[in-house]
């Protein structure tokens, strides 16, 4: 074991792959190449569509140990994880690598899986059921969570080979250009499989809306796909793009999206051309709408807002406070017609929003970000992985892409949930280190990173509640108590990657 | 020498590398990888705007030898490929690799840096006077042709590496997004550079017109871009797109557009759902004006155009009898208008539309393409790059790649030119194999390749003027007679690379 910059043990090897301990946000300098196959010469008008998802699976040839990948663009609502692998699990097949982008509890099936052996691992993000099995030890290797940006650097880096992936999509034509924009199923955005596509030995485009060629919009382009198959249903509509987003009543969330607002006006950097990031969660929400009634107040227009997107951030693009969507998932039908029907709303891949070895992403573009989080420490560091049990219930998300990018990132949370203190002295699990974070905002007061002095200059005479994060964790504690520390095992059942492929953290098992 | 699948002898070795004689337009498989370099973490808005193209020369670390590329999207318009490289001749950089998509008459102050010794080799097309002192045996190496297709394809084999890519873009924003379709010197896609940005190691963007972040629409993204340099002008409006493109009003043209239509019509392929990939040419513009007529006459559509897109063309996607246009080069300013405003005109990448390598370029999807030609001969192979007396003219454009793709292919030409018959015993360059040509339309007859059975069959019976190619070479030869050889020297020129990288022909010195 080897510690790391942000003082976590990391193992020198899981899986058979050697680790590269955690460094420093921008200190681990790749100098790798990335790879793919080159494939044989298509020939005229191939034949790509297929029956049956049992059909591909033969063709691709997915054989025990096989890797094999999906999105997670249909969220709480797919079908399509569940569907194919247990035509693998029918078929046989066994110790599966699952690279999901993220799983939710939909994918609850996925443990008998894992109980029987059909999948020895997964790589990717676990949330709700799937994470609480790893937690608690029921999976054969050590799974591996990678941020989204670090994912697509991971692929790219040949970090993880994906021998066949699997896509599905709510419109796609005989020759695999598919899409997500339209369709009963439609869920917006697909830049989530373009590197899977472009670097997947094999690629199926499943969908429930086969439509003549050429499938356009189409974000996954033929020339990477192999085969196609149509089935009845991809996913649950409902549960696809939920509509339930909502600004938080709570009033202490709406105190902390206002302050988080007032710090950033009072630093100067809600002007005419600026941008932020935001995401779907209540404060987040109410942030948006704050900052919206600023930029309408003044008659000022943000140059773009990277999203997480949703109607809030929609109406203020129709009414011209901003200028593109920069548009990497959506949440609700708003945003949905929106990509489809406004040319100012744009999608964006995960590599041009995230990708830290690129020659500048969407990400260090961003003025401001709003992140969340389950817990933060007295040097910042952030976890959204684990909860303070120690359970595994949360996928990393862009957290360290948008924190590493952003001018400003901002952690605005609730100072304690169920009474328990979500500021620690030492978070359970580090997700983002805190040098990437500037700001921590909580009803009880907010903590500005010793490292930003010009915000700290900035805010000087503020009538806002700034203070050291030691004062703030002192107050927090005379509510809340020092908390219970987890009863953790001792065996590493996940690993936590930074963006740049090094290890933050490690997970470990959770007594149950 | 070895002789290769259309019998023409090939070298072992050019510029040292070690080259494969073509064997069949689909039987050489290549096992190879793709690899490009995984560039350094970018840190948070990155600097990126440089005052002047020698600073940004010097940036890049330019030094002789160095491979540098460019598009032609600006055509005979185009000032930026002149200016960078007098700014590289300036700075006594020599030795250059010119690795341009294609070179045109404005490009004529290159010859000067030739003689200078400045270039060293040029690895693309040659349209006009740089051809001539390429033919002239000016030009110090061997220069290699490859078709659009082909070149993508070598660029992600790494058969050539790209030292510096210099972008020229009609707008562009500080991190690098680009577009040509706005702006004063607005031509249209960039997709021609898009392989360029992805593997190139250095990548400078130059425009006449910085916008704010983010420029939308754009084809290159700020991701792979590691400077943008601002000048006055990139090139002369009235020569990027010039607005001339004429159906011919000569009546033997006319005939061989109306013929070609007809017989593609007597084979049953013109119906509802069809696809056709034309160009700028006076036949090719005459001929889908008459396939436009036949649509509204039946009241179908075609579900796409590949382009080389025309007003023409747009006018049908306007009227609904065209469901999507692809468009990978434009030649007039109502396909500008079109591209910028209809979401149904979609610029489409070279990759997409004629990479070999890939699992299905849209060429595979044509129906039908029609393509022009210098000569064609007996075997059906055509030459596009030289004329009858040897000089190297004309680049290879997308014609290996949409030959090969298309289900017919049909070459339309008049027999016969200033007296020089077209159709010759053999040809005197080999661009396009014959067995990825269907069908010769000339003004004295149609020939189909006696490989296309179903055609000869389908047209038993035609009132159309079809013949046996031999007979339509003997009709021909008793208008122009036997034409004389040309007088060439022994020294090889350039190479004609075929689209999946063997070599299909090689083109000697002319003797002045």
């Amino acid at each position: 074991m080897i510690e790391n910059k942000v003082g976590r043990l990391i193992p020198e090897e899981v899986n058979g792959r050697k680790l590269i301990p955690f460094k420093g946000a921008f200190d681990h300098i790749s100098d790798g190449e990335i790879k793919r196959r080159i494939p044989p010469p298509a020939k005229q008008k191939e034949k790509k569509l297929l029956k049956s998802i049992r059909e591909a699976i033969e063709k691709c040839g997915i054989k025990d140990g096989a890797h094999i990948s999906f999105h997670h663009h249909l969220r709480d609502g797919d079908y399509v994880v569940n569907m194919v692998m247990e035509e693998i699990a029918n078929m046989g097949i066994k110790d599966i690598v699952l690279f999901p982008t993220a799983l939710f509890p939909v994918h609850q099936p996925l443990v008998e899986l894992i109980e029987k052996g059909v999948i020895r691992r997964i790589e990717g993000s676990m949330n709700g059921p799937v994470g609480y099995a790893c937690s608690t030890g029921k999976i054969k290797d050590t799974c591996v969570l990678r941020s989204h940006g670090g994912r697509v650097r991971a692929v790219k880096a040949g970090e993880i080979k994906i021998d066949c992936a699997f896509i599905a999509a709510s419109a796609a034509d005989q020759y695999g250009n598919a899409t997500g924009t339209f369709g009963k199923s439609r869920f917006g955005p697909l830049g989530f499989s373009l590197v899977d596509s472009e670097f997947a030995d094999k690629v199926v485009v499943i969908t429930d809306n086969l439509v003549d060629y050429p499938c356009h919009p189409s974000t996954i382009k033929s020339t990477y796909v192999d085969y196609v198959v149509e089935v009845d249903s991809i996913g649950d509509p409902e549960k696809i793009v939920s509509g339930t987003t909502r600004i938080t009543r709570s009033p202490t969330r709406l105190q902390i999206a206002k302050y988080a607002v007032q710090f950033l006006d009072e630093v100067g950097v809600i002007r005419d051309g600026f941008s932020f990031q935001t995401g779907a969660g209540g404060i987040s929400l109410a942030a948006t709408k704050f900052i919206g009634d600023i930029l309408k107040e003044r008659n000022i227009r943000a140059d773009f807002v990277l999203g997480g997107v949703t109607g809030l951030i929609v109406d203020l693009l129709k009414e011209g406070y901003v200028k593109v969507l920069l548009d990497g998932q959506l949440f609700d039908e708003a945003a949905c017609d929106s990509l489809l029907n406004d040319p100012n709303h744009i999608e964006v891949s995960v590599e041009e929003s995230y990708d830290i070895h690129s020659k500048g992403c969407i990400a260090n573009y961003l003025d401001v970000a709003f992140l969340g989080a389950t817990e933060v420490d007295l040097d910042f560091n952030v976890n959204v992985n684990t909860h303070s049990d120690g359970l595994l219930l949360h996928g990393i998300g862009g957290h360290q892409d948008a924190a590493a990018g952003a001018g400003i990132t901002m952690i605005t949370i609730p100072s304690y949930r169920n009474r328990l203190p979500v500021l620690r002295e030492k978070v359970t699990t580090v997700t983002t280190p805190g040098e990437t974070i500037d700001v921590i905002v909580t009803e009880l007061g907010i903590a500005i990173n010793p490292r930003r002095e010009d915000l700290i200059e900035k805010t000087k005479g503020s009538k806002l509640p700034i203070m050291k994060i030691e004062e703030l964790y002192s107050k927090l504690m005379k509510i809340t108590g020092k908390p219970e520390e987890p009863e953790l095992g001792e065996r590493i059942i996940a690993i936590i990657d930074y963006r740049d492929g090094t290890t933050i953290d490690v997970v470990r098992e959770v007594r149950e």
